[in-house]
């Protein structure tokens, strides 16, 4: 496996509720030079999935939306003219604005995630596989900010019909050395990759890679260890970074007090669990 | 711009130090069937460069070598047979074990990060350019973690010759509003894409990526608002992230016991610096 290409496809109308989107994604593939072979893997932007499953809202319930689709507060920060709340969403997600989105929408709508992304892109693999009779992969891609770094990146947040995580652990380099890496987020890098190709506001929502075909599943069904958008979230209990810097300082600072109160008999634990919102107040307000 | 290809060099030998790898890579590009052209983005795993540049020490120095290359502890987490240390390293990027690497090295010896990857970016792209007489950019990658997310991806740590970051910011999309998305982290994206053809210990550390050469300066000099790797190193201080939560919790617990026995007259106010290891314990007093 010494190369890949991607090409976006062309032709993909603007999507509405309703609209059957293995069709119109079909029709791309089909009338592109390239069509489709065994091994491909069609990377989808998220948001065409949301409008396709009617996911607008109106945009007067943005904030609302927010908080509905939220199970856990993990950061916040004021800016000019509202509040960033870094959320864990209720499909596991860790990210801005729970994934709500205003851009690329009519005006005076938003648009919510997916309701089960793995599964819209299962439904997608199924019919692609089933009108070309290749054995392809489906990604469904959404823009994502990360800690540490500027700037946002594509990561897959929807998959089937692939392997997404490629695991090295045990394997020897040239020296016998066993690798460090554990696992390449291989599903995260061909997101990014493809939207290199899609790029933002361009009309071209979807792209095809070709050439990783080993990731590739032959049965759909026969699954694996690491074959939907969900493996690649790592739970809250495992993460080091669960709660915004300020976010656990002042839920310390509330739990020091509070131990000095009571004549020092309580201990640093830390905030080993992941409070909800709801939680997080009481544990500041101490 | 709506295609991309990405092929692995064949050919790189093992590099030692003092190896000039702007003539092995040039060697393998002259080799390969496609050649070199304008817009074409050179992506170099960034272990090769460390070889080269002789950053290798003995492996009984690792923990040592870890706390030279650090200049700030984030989190820490002891795992079996040591401590996991996430640090922020002397060129600002956030990561485990201040990116000092043991695999694909000689038996005995560890890897430090190339001195200046920008600067070794720099290097290899001119000479690069000079032998080719074709505008090349060239992207050095290392392997990373990250918060929240299973498994690693590649990201730039050097760049020379190409935009780093596509700046939406104001761009209106085909509803007329202006899109969320700040900037897109393109060498990150590249370099996750060209790990997907280099692989792992595979001997094909270096990717040609072609497709992309809008991003590609014509004039190294003439520089630009994030041509460098450092422009995708987000500083602390503006990073919601730049402490592990039960790093974050046991300083405000510790500022929180100290409040109460000053009375309550201190308040709540949170590590908004990124104080050092050693400064953090007065930064909890206030």
């Amino acid at each position: 496996m010494t190369g890949l290409s991607i090409t976006a496809l062309e032709g993909i109308p603007e999507v509405y509720p309703g609209y059957d989107l293995a069709a119109l994604i079909g029709d791309a593939a089909s009338a592109s030079p390239e069509g489709v072979r065994d091994g491909d893997i069609f990377v989808v932007t998220s948001k065409i999935v949301s409008k396709a499953e009617g996911r607008q809202v109106t945009a007067d319930d943005r904030e609302a939306a927010i908080t509905r689709e939220t199970v856990r507060l993990v950061a916040s920060r004021p800016h000019p003219g509202g509040i960033t709340r870094i959320v864990q969403h209720r499909l596991g997600l860790v990210l801005a604005a729970a994934g709500v989105d205003n851009s690329n929408t009519p005006d005076g709508t938003i648009l919510l995630l997916p309701e089960d992304p793995d599964a819209s892109a299962r439904r997608l693999c199924l019919a692609l596989r089933a009108r070309f009779g290749a054995e392809v992969g489906v990604i469904l891609s959404d823009t994502l900010g990360r800690p540490w770094r500027e700037g946002q990146t594509d990561v897959a947040i929807g998959a089937a019909g692939l392997h997404v995580l490629l695991d090295y652990r045990g394997t020897a380099d040239a020296h016998g050395n066993v690798l460090a890496v554990s696992a390449a987020a291989v599903a995260d890098e061909l997101a990014g990759a493809a939207d290199l190709v899609k790029g933002k506001a361009t009309g071209r929502p979807v792209a095809l890679v070709r050439g990783q075909g080993h990731l590739v599943l032959t049965d759909l069904e026969a699954g694996g260890p690491a074959v939907t958008a969900r493996h690649l979230v790592r739970p809250a209990e495992n993460d080091m970074f669960r709660l915004g810097t300020d976010e656990a300082y002042s839920r310390g600072f509330a739990a020091g007090r509070a131990s000095a109160a009571d004549g020092g008999n309580s201990s640093v634990d830390g905030p080993h669990e992941a409070p909800s919102p709801e939680s997080s107040e009481s544990a500041r307000t101490s």
